[in-house]
C-alpha cells in the first residue's frame, strides 16, 4: 500500500496502539527538546524519576526564553539547567546561543526522526523532515527516560505545493495563507504534510517557518519530504551524512487534501489579535508602524535577516519606528555579520539583540500605549507582548523591512520601484560555531547539580490509599480556567521551579483564602462545574494543588488537557453521574471514597462517594494506563516503580 | 596670575558669586544632558516652566537606561521624550543609539564648554575637556531654560601625570589607582585636574573613563587639557573644527596637589561592594568568575571593545562564565564590526547586546545566587546588580577579557605567555552615524507632545500663604533616609513620571497609613529627628510629599541635598531651635505659622510657630535665593514669574 510520509515515520516508531486516527498510540522518541521556561520543571520531573542518565538518543536543553535577568532567578535557573545537563547527559545550549528551534535544526536535526519538545513550536524541525511535536514537560521528561510518547493518532492533511513564490513573498506568506484558509483550529488533530513540485523552491529554513507556525493552525505537527534542499542545508551545516531521502509513496492517500499554488501567494498579514486574522498587506497598508521586529521564533534564519538587511541597506528606518532584530542563533548572527548584514542593519538604525526569543514571549520589547507593532513572530494573542490592549501584526521579513523604512505598514512590492527584490542564497557552507553548546561528557555522575534557592526538588506524592477521606476545600463555578486555578504573570512565573512557593497562589484570583484553608486539611477535594480546567495546558494547575493536598476533583465536565494533567499528578478526575449532586458538595463537607483503590484496580467506571454520609456516584473515564498511574499516585510514581528506581 | 584650567573655565562662565572654594557660585551652562531614567521628570519640570523652546546652546536627551520594555511604560516614556524634544528644540538620541556619555562626546563635546547632566557620570565629557557636572533634574531643567547653575565653588586637585602605562594596563587602572588613594569620598567638593607629560599617552576615550568614574571619588568634576590627543579624536569624529587648545598656565597653583606615574600602575580591581575597595588583581586572582561584562557607562569605547576582541580572538570564553558585551554606542559597534571585532567576540562566545546601560543600572544581567560578576562598570554598590548579596568586582577590559577566558579572576599580564598585548589604535576616521539622533527641526511649535497614561504633567503648587495653618501628618525618628520618604524598587520606579501615582507610596515603609491620613488634611507638617533626609538625592522625596499637601518640615537636623530639594519644591525646611520641642509635635496636632510670608520676606532666621497654641521657635537657614523660591511656592514658580511665562 502506498503510504504518505507521516504514516511511514509513525510506523517506523510505533510501539503501542494502531494507526487509526483518534486512537491513542505510543511512539518511540529519538530526540527531546527543552527550553528554559518550561525546562526547569521538566528537568525536575526527570530528576524525580531517579535515573542515572537520559535514555534517549539525543536530549537537548536550550536557554532562550528567560534572558532578561532582572534578579537572581534567571541566572540560577540557567546554572541549574547547565549542571543538570552535565549530570544526566543532555546537550546544553548556553544563554545567547539561540532559539531552540533554529539551533536544533542547525546542529542536530535529522530527517525521519521523531522529537517531542516542551515548546509548542517544536514542529519547526519539519524544516529538516523530523516529525516533531510540542508536548507537556512531563511528557518530555518521560521521553528523556526512554519512554514512548502517547498521543491520539493524527489524521494527515496532504497539501500539494506547485509553482514558485513571486518576488517580495516568502515562506511566512505561505503559512499565513494556510492560516487564512484554516484559521487557528482548522488543523487540530492533524499532521500537515506538504509535497509536490513546488517544494524544491522552499529551502530548509523556509520550511522551518512553515512547520514552526503550523502550530498556529492547531496542527499536531507538520512534515516535508527530505530532498535536495534538505541535503543542501545539511551539507552547508557540515552534516551531509545526516541526510537521507524521504518522501511519500507515489499515489498514496491522505485523510484530507488541499492544493497550494505558490505563484498565487501575495504578501499577507495577521491582524490583531489572532494569527488567524489574516488580511492582504495591501488592505491595511498605511497604518502607522511604531515598532517593527524581525526575528525570534520564526523568521530569524540567515535568509530572513539577510533579506531584511539587503532591503534596508543604504536606507534608514523611519524616525518614528523602533526597528529591532532578534537573531535566531549565534550561528545566524555570525553568518549575517560575515555577509555584511550586521553592518547594513546597524547603519539602517536596527537595534540588534542577543539571540533569543525576547519579545516573542513578552520578555521585553513591549510596545507603548496605543502603538502598532509589526512582528515576524508566530503569535499575536492579546497582551502577549506585555502591553494590555496591544495591536500586534504578524508578517514576513519583507513586509517588516518595507514597513520599517516607510514608518507605516507597507506592501513590500511597493519597494519594487526603487530596488530589485534581493533574493538571498543560503551559504554553501555556513560558519559553524558549536562553541556555545556543551556536549555531555563521559564523567556524568561526578557533576554536582547546582540549585539556587528558587530551584526546589519536586515533592514526592503518596500512592492512592485503599479508602480516601477528605474534605471539600473549595467549590467553584462553571468555566474555571487553568489561569483561575494557577495564575501566571511576571510575579508568579519566576516561581515555576519552586512548587512550594508557587502553590501559595493556587486559586488566588478565585478565592484568596483557599490556600490558608486547605493547609488545615489533611486531604482535600475540589468541586467544579462545567468545562473545568479550560485554557492553557500548564502542568502547575495540577501539580500545585496536589502539593497542597488535593486528591480528587469532582466536576460536571473536564477540559481535556487538564484532565490528563490530573492523571499525571495523581488527582482523581471524577465527574458527577448526576450533576445535581454538585449542590450537595458544599465547602467543608466530609467526602469519603470507600475502597477507591479496589474500584480503580477493578476497572470500574463508576466510583461511589459518600458526601457527609450520603452516597452518590461519580464517573472515572480514563485509559487503563492512566488508571494505573492514578493508583500509583501519579505518572512519576508509576514510571519510577516500573523503572525500579528509588 | 597663572591659572589652572578649571579656574579658567569657571571664570569664563561665572555669572554670580566669586571663585572662593565653598562659596556659592552661578555659572553659565553651554550644554545640558538628560537620560531617560531621570529625564522624564526633568522634562516635565522644563515643561512646567512654560517656555516655547530651550534656551541653551545645546540640549540633548538620551534614551539608554530603560531599554527592557517589560510593559507599556518604557515605550511610552521614550515616545514622550522624543516628542517633547521635537517640541522644545532638544537633540534626541533614540533608544539603542548608545549611552549618553559616549554619544555626547562623539557628536557634541567641545573643549572648554560647561555642561550639566541629570546623571552622576556626566563628568565623562572631560574626555574632550568639557567641565561637566552631574546635577538634579530640576537643575538641568533650569539650565535648559537658560538659567545659571548654582553650586559651591570647588577646590582644584592638580594631578601631575608622568610616564606611560605598561602593557595590559589601561585607563580603568588609572582611576582605580585614584580610588585606591582617595576612596569614595576623598575628592568631595573638588575638581580633579590632570596635566603633565603623561597626558599624551591617554586618548580622549581613556580620559572619558577617568572622568566618568571620577564621580566615584566624590569629585564635583574632572578636567583634562585639550591637546593633540583631543584634536586627534575630534578630527576622527569629523569635528576637527570643534577643537581648541586648552591648558593650565605654566606655574599655576592648585588647592591640592598629587602626582601619578603611569609606568607604576598595575592591574587593579574594586572588590565587593564599593568602588573604593581596591586590590591588585593578582591578590584576588583565582576566584571563580561566573559572569564577565565589558562595556556600559565606562569602558564601552572602540578601544575598550577592540582590546577585548583582540584578547579573546581565536579563543573562547570559559564554559562556566557568562560573557556579555554592552557597546557604548551604535557608532562604537559599527566601528568594531568594521574592524572585525564583532565576529571575534561572537566566535569567542560573547553575548553582544544593543548599546545601552543595561546591567550597569540593574536593568537585566543580574548574576545568580552566590555568583561572582566581573564588570568594567563604574559602580558595585550592594544589590545594584539586581541580586541581593551580590559579589560584583570592577576592572579593566583587559582583566575582564582575561578572566572570561580563564573562568577565574585573572591578572591579564598572565596572558603574556600566549600573546603580545594588543595595543589598539583608534581609527583615523570613525564611521560616523548620526542617523539615530533626531536634530531639532525649525517647526517646533507644531509638534504634539505624546503623553502615555503614565506620563502626567507636573502638578502646580501654591505660593506661600501669609499665615500657614496645618496639622502634623507624621512624626518620624532620627536618620530617616530619602528611601524612607519615597521608596524606589522595580514596582515604584516606573511611576517616576506620574507624581499622583508615585505619591501613593510616600512613607510607605515607615507608616503605610500615612497617605490615607494626609489626604484628610488640607495642609500638613512633617516632624523629623536628626539627619533627616539622608541618602539618595532623589527629587521625588520632596516633590511627592508636596503634592500630598506637605508645606513644612520641622526637624532636628537636615541632610544637605534633601534640604535643597525642599526649597526647590516649596516646602519650608525648618529646624527646632530647642530640639526638646520635638516632643510637643505629636501626630494630629494643629500647627500655625503666623505671618510666615512676612518673616521670610524680612530675611528673618527665626520663624515663630504655634503648636496647639503653644509658641515655639524654628530656624530657617537658607540663601536669599532659596528664600525667594520658598515664598513663590518653589523654584519652578519663582523662575516662571521671573521668566514671565504662565
Amino acid at each position: 500500500m502506498a503510504k504518505n510520509l507521516t504514516r511511514k515515520i509513525l510506523e517506523a516508531h510505533l510501539v503501542a496502539g494502531s494507526l487509526v486516527p483518534g486512537e491513542e498510540i505510543g511512539i518511540h522518541i529519538d530526540h527531546t527538546l527543552l527550553q528554559d521556561a518550561t525546562g526547569t520543571m521538566a528537568m525536575l520531573e526527570f530528576e524525580a524519576l531517579g535515573l542515572e542518565r537520559v535514555k534517549v538518543d539525543l536530549a537537548a536543553q536550550y536557554v532562550d526564553h528567560n534572558l532578561l535577568q532582572a534578579d537572581f532567578r534567571n541566572a540560577d535557573d540557567h546554572k541549574y539547567l547547565q549542571t543538570a545537563c552535565a549530570r544526566y547527559g543532555i546537550h546544553f545550549s548556553r544563554p545567547g546561543n539561540g532559539i531552540s528551534h533554529q539551533v536544533h535544526m542547525e546542529r542536530f536535526g535529522r530527517p525521519g526522526l521523531t522529537m517531542i519538545g516542551a515548546d509548542s513550536h517544536t514542529p519547526g524541525a519539519a524544516g529538516v523532515s523530523m516529525l516533531a511535536i510540542g508536548a507537556g514537560g512531563l511528557d518530555v521528561a518521560l521521553a528523556m527516560a526512554g519512554r514512548p510518547y502517547f498521543f491520539p493518532c493524527p489524521k494527515v492533511l496532504g497539501v500539494k505545493v506547485t509553482g514558485e513564490l513571486p518576488d517580495w513573498c516568502s515562506a511566512k506568506d505561505v503559512i499565513l495563507e494556510m492560516l487564512r484558509r484554516y484559521d487557528v483550529k482548522g488543523c487540530v488533530g492533524k499532521v500537515v504534510e506538504y509535497y509536490g513540485p513546488g517544494m524544491l523552491s522552499l529551502s530548509a529554513t523556509d520550511r522551518e517557518t512553515i512547520g514552526n507556525m503550523g502550530t498556529e493552525l492547531g496542527a499536531t505537527s507538520t512534515i516535508f519530504p527530505s530532498d535536495q534542499r534538505t541535503r543542501q542545508y545539511l551539507e552547508a551545516q557540515g552534516r551531509g551524512d545526516a541526510w537521507r531521502e524521504l518522501s511519500a509513496d507515489p499515489g498514496c492517500d491522505y485523510d484530507e487534501h488541499a492544493e497550494l499554488d505558490l505563484s498565487r501567494i501575495e504578501p499577507l498579514i495577521a491582524c490583531p489579535s489572532s494569527p488567524g486574522n489574516i488580511k492582504r498587506v495591501a488592505e491595511v497598508a498605511g497604518i502607522r508602524a511604531d515598532q517593527v521586529i524581525v526575528g525570534s521564533s520564526v523568521n530569524s534564519s540567515f535568509r530572513d535577516l539577510m533579506v531584511t538587511a539587503k532591503i534596508v541597506e543604504g536606507r534608514h528606518s523611519h524616525p518614528d519606528t523602533a526597528f529591532h532584530v532578534n537573531p535566531g542563533s549565534r550561528q545566524v548572527l555570525e553568518n549575517v555579520a560575515q555577509a555584511g548584514g550586521v553592518m547594513a542593519l546597524l547603519l539602517a538604525g536596527a537595534r540588534i539583540h542577543q539571540s533569543g526569543c525576547l519579545g516573542c514571549i513578552g520578555m521585553g520589547q513591549a510596545p507603548g500605549t496605543g502603538q502598532v507593532s509589526l512582528r515576524t513572530f508566530p503569535r499575536n494573542f492579546p497582551g502577549r507582548s506585555g502591553t494590555k490592549d496591544d495591536q500586534v501584526y504578524l508578517c514576513s521579513p519583507e513586509t517588516a523591512a518595507a514597513s520599517a523604512l516607510k514608518g507605516v505598514i507597507t506592501d513590500p512590492r511597493d519597494l519594487a520601484e526603487d530596488m530589485d527584490y534581493p533574493r538571498i542564497e543560503d551559504p554553501e557552507m555556513y560558519i559553524i560555531d558549536e562553541s556555545s553548546i556543551i556536549f555531555p561528557a563521559p564523567e556524568l555522575a561526578e557533576t554536582e547539580v547546582v540549585r539556587g534557592p528558587n530551584v526546589m526538588k519536586l515533592p514526592e506524592f503518596d500512592a492512592l490509599p485503599d479508602t480516601l477521606e477528605a474534605r471539600v476545600a473549595i467549590r467553584v463555578e462553571d468555566n474555571i480556567s487553568t489561569d483561575g486555578i494557577m495564575p501566571a504573570g511576571s510575579k508568579i512565573l519566576p516561581l515555576r521551579s519552586n512548587i512550594a512557593a508557587i502553590s501559595e497562589y493556587v486559586f488566588h484570583l478565585v478565592d484568596p483564602e483557599f490556600v490558608e484553608r486547605i493547609k488545615e486539611l489533611k486531604s482535600a477535594v475540589v468541586i467544579g462545574g462545567d468545562n473545568y480546567g479550560q485554557g492553557s495546558s500548564r502542568e502547575h494547575a495540577a501539580l500545585a494543588p496536589r502539593y497542597l493536598g488535593v486528591r480528587a476533583k469532582i466536576v460536571k465536565n473536564f477540559a481535556r488537557i487538564h484532565k490528563a494533567n490530573l492523571c499525571n499528578f495523581g488527582i482523581l478526575p471524577l465527574v458527577f453521574k448526576d450533576p445535581g449532586d454538585y449542590d450537595l458538595c458544599e465547602k467543608g463537607k466530609k467526602v469519603v471514597f470507600p475502597d477507591v483503590k479496589k474500584h480503580l484496580q477493578s476497572g470500574a467506571k463508576e466510583i461511589p462517594v459518600e458526601v457527609d454520609g450520603k452516597k452518590i456516584l461519580t464517573i472515572l473515564e480514563v485509559s487503563d494506563r492512566q488508571r494505573e498511574h492514578l493508583i500509583a499516585g501519579g505518572t512519576l510514581n508509576y514510571v519510577k516503580q516500573e523503572l525500579g528506581t528509588k
